[in-house]
């Protein structure tokens, strides 16, 4: 059976990082509890939004569960740092991996959940043996540290690739969340959680729409969300 | 002539990262205008203290000096993220770097101040044409990126590098400055400012003395200041 | 439906290049419009055929298409260099990308077109999301980057692989552009274009048989694609 | 058909390295005839368990067939390496291969056999079009490199994997071997043969059991290949 | 004694690509007998002028002298690539480069003149063991492969560093060629020949200015080298 | 003063690499204590003697000291095996290393002997800050790696270099050790002993000279290094 239960995962590239504490207590208050949180090392993508060190005076000030997005050349080197930070996930890209068992394995270990982030044109068949060990597919719907390149637009076959992925957790009996990352807007997120996304990386286009506050722009993602969710069960 | 003015830079890695305005508020309110800024790619180094995205945040609410020192394999990336944030001056390391008199003209071209990076056991005759090119050298005490290891000391030739570059200035009828990084402390300030240190990048052992306020650290690290130019003067 | 013009594609690396702009002549005297061009790096394959100055000289005295083959690790690079000399196709490998999607976009933001390249064992699989985005696709039929090996043979495998991508591109409805490089010979030729092929590279067991004049094969060479399209016909 | 003659190749990794003559001698006379040999650079995974020069003055004391593992990022110089010494197959990782048609074409030309290897998490559509150009397929069931870590456990879809692979090869009316690697123990061979696996990589949970001698380890073990090849008919 | 015989030598980068057998005629006519040809690999510098074949048939159709000037991360490849041409002298960097003196070797094996290239920000101290080694000094004034970036000048220290270099050479009592490349033009070329350069890579800032012939560029180009000798008789 | 003890630190890989325990023994018979030990990961150098799980085996069965010369990219890698065997002095080079003060520190804290390793090419002034750091300069008189390359010669500057270093090494007022390696034969031993190597790897051509037993190969190499010795005194 499929999740109906929709997660709103904010990303912090979008807070104020000048401020944290004050935009995390934000958050916080509107009820949400999943921090989405890219480590990025300017290699694997031209971007590196903010700091290993900042995570770890973060996890000192928030409960929040941390599902941490590593876009990194050395997988092993970031996810060591987020095992021994405490964070709740950690999703490392297949395409950077040579031995992407053995990173399942160390996160799953440390009884952190673990997520498989794909690019966008990368195929769903490269999940044949890993799906049932992981907790989360996280798809990209842009490219992976383009975020702030306006030009860039989530992919033509977001929701194609959503469907297919769906499709692919059901006929193995699974329940593997699906995440989706990439200009996650308004406007996509009802096609979004009918082909089967559940968890929602919300960023400029979302929670973060500016000039208004977080409580504002959740209460329009919600209304997102319920017409995603009553597209779902019209099928 | 040598510089009699000594700066004091302190490291934004020891500032409170999930309240940066209200630290560097108390920075400025305490006359300091330099940030010593460390940017790290977790590959050069295995470290990534804040990221670039926290940088271009700092960079709307501070007027301060931004004092950038990038230790990264990817240089030409680094160095053009930090012109376009607009920064004041930039330090590269010259051992990850192929066309160091290349990225020293970027720099320039830009009116940002340069600063060549190097690692403890690098020889000074790297500068040997170099030197005149830039505004700074920054010599690593430490290795860089391994500060947060309580094992890491400074390096036991710190003082000798000084001299040896001091000299090297002297001879060659500049003013180069010369940056200190790594362990610089109440006790070792002295005797780095005697032998011609001119900028202190101030962290853990001086500004940041923990349960200490910046004001209490800032007046105790100027006394060692004052003993160090007058070692000098001695001299 | 499928493609009935076969588009033969003279290998710019066969011409004379000390004498490049009058080999273009004779290649356009003939009819022929577009030239495929292989810039390669000496890393991805060792080989470097021809440089980027060789092709921005040889863009202002034809008109022909450039069909280039890029095949390097650093594809964004050639990409960019390619885009500013102003080719009509630009085929990448696979291989050597990890942000795939992204540089079919920078290709097609430009009006130009768009070309996967894939080595003789990278399976079609690779192709699930990215064959709507691309114009043609291109397989190498031996290992790029080797073609001056005597003993490198058509892979045995070479129709079948054709096959295989024309049923998946009918399947999707598309009309992908199959473009074959590697041995295309006039013994090859029938079945490769039986198979599907539509654009054929035309190197030295075709269009440049030594010792007779591109006019003379390019005569053989049309009555072996003759055969092959009344060879697709029958079935 | 598949083949039901079980091959042990016992691993070189569990021998007395300091007395390998004796150690071969003892292996020799136990009827064995395949020797598994893996090469490791320490960097496409952590170890280096022997040297090719400890493999060249192998060859000159026993008649053994080499089955060698080369598990490398660059494949070329150590495939031309065992060539030379004259080795009898050749199993290389795909993962690390962007010309794998070419090292398959290198190795066959010599008359030695091939293997494709495979990591855990790597799926078998990646051999599409090698599967019919390999005389073997080495799939890793725990992690390669990282043997001597005892929390390495066999990944749990180990014979899953085995059985997909052994319909993929009935399918394409081929008889590749099917080689297993990895915590192959008395408990895992017989359903590990029941799902089709032919050759078994024989070390410290199997042949190398210590304290018990090659003989009687053997023993033992034939009698797991029996329960497997019973279990195999009984389909 | 130093040479008092100026090399004058044409940069093929600067010549007609299209029509490359015409453009070395009229070079060869003038009585200029040795050809500079740059090779790249849009790696270690993000240019590559011209391809390996081109050079190869450019050895088909002229007897001057080929000075070929590596830039690429991968030496040892161009080297041997070079050495199967037939090329009369080999420079490539030292900041690339592991195993020099290995490089060096394979050269003078083969009967070949070797130079060493340097970066403008390189030091002479690395050449402490290798000046009796090699032929040649090839030391660049602009930053190798961007001499297309019109911005780019030469370096400010180019005399300092070619008379630092001559000294050198006289105190070791050798006679190694100094060769430079970047911006040598009619205007620098008195001074660098006073420093005590010797063969001067001639491009569009020389022989190559537009609109002139051959001819007549050599000619001015003459009377700048007298210049030079005559400067350097009267010190 | 300098050290008129000279250590003759016979080389592994000219043991019998499958009856090594015997080899051991008859070394140490021989009175000698110091085990030379090359590790090569074929990618620094195309070389791969001996493995670490060979190491490891060797360390259960001998007491003598191992002095392991680490020839690699990724040196902390190996350093960190060598540390965890339990060797006595680790020398890894410079050439490979971007933070050598720190692979310098980690060896120490362990009370293990550190050791630099020179290609033959690289200059002294390389040393500048960490020759009080260490215990060992290790000169490479062939390139390394090429040692079964019979074209590899000891290099022509192989005296003047160590006599270069030990000026440097009485200057500074030091002890360190300098070890020579590469041809190190009965003919070039004296002058390499007068010129101040102390520690001599000994293979083929010295202690390991075919068709002799290592009795009588060490009695013709002590005549030779007493003869050093009295070169040495006479000066």
């Amino acid at each position: 059976m499929h999740k109906n239960e929709i997660v709103i995962a904010p990303s912090i590239m979008c807070a104020d990082l000048c401020n944290l504490e004050k935009s995390i207590k934000e958050i916080e208050s509107e009820g949400l509890n999943t921090l989405h949180i890219d480590v990025i090392d300017g290699a694997f993508s031209p971007s590196m939004p903010l700091g290993i060190d900042t995570i770890k005076q973060l996890r000192k000030i928030t409960d929040m569960d941390f599902d941490v997005h590593v876009m990194a050349n050395d997988n092993e080197y970031f996810i060591q740092e987020m095992l021994e930070i405490g964070v709740q996930q950690i999703s490392f890209h297949i395409e950077s991996s040579t031995h992407i068992d053995r990173f399942v394995n160390l996160i799953k270990k440390k009884g952190v959940k673990v997520g498989i982030a794909l690019n966008p044109a990368t195929p769903l068949s490269q999940l044949e043996y890993l799906l049932p060990q992981c907790d989360t597919v996280l798809l990209m719907l842009i490219n992976p540290g383009f975020a702030t390149d306006k030009n860039e637009k989530q992919v033509s076959y977001a929701n194609e690739k959503v469907r297919d992925l769906y499709k692919m957790i059901k006929e193995k009996g699974l329940d593997t969340s699906i995440e989706v990352d990439g200009r996650v807007s308004l406007e996509s997120i009802p096609n979004l959680i009918e082909s089967g996304a559940d968890t929602l990386v919300a960023g400029s286009t979302s929670l973060f729409i500016p000039n208004k506050s977080i409580k504002e722009n959740k209460k329009v993602m919600e209304e997102s969300i319920l017409k995603g969710l009553s597209l779902r069960e019209e099928k």
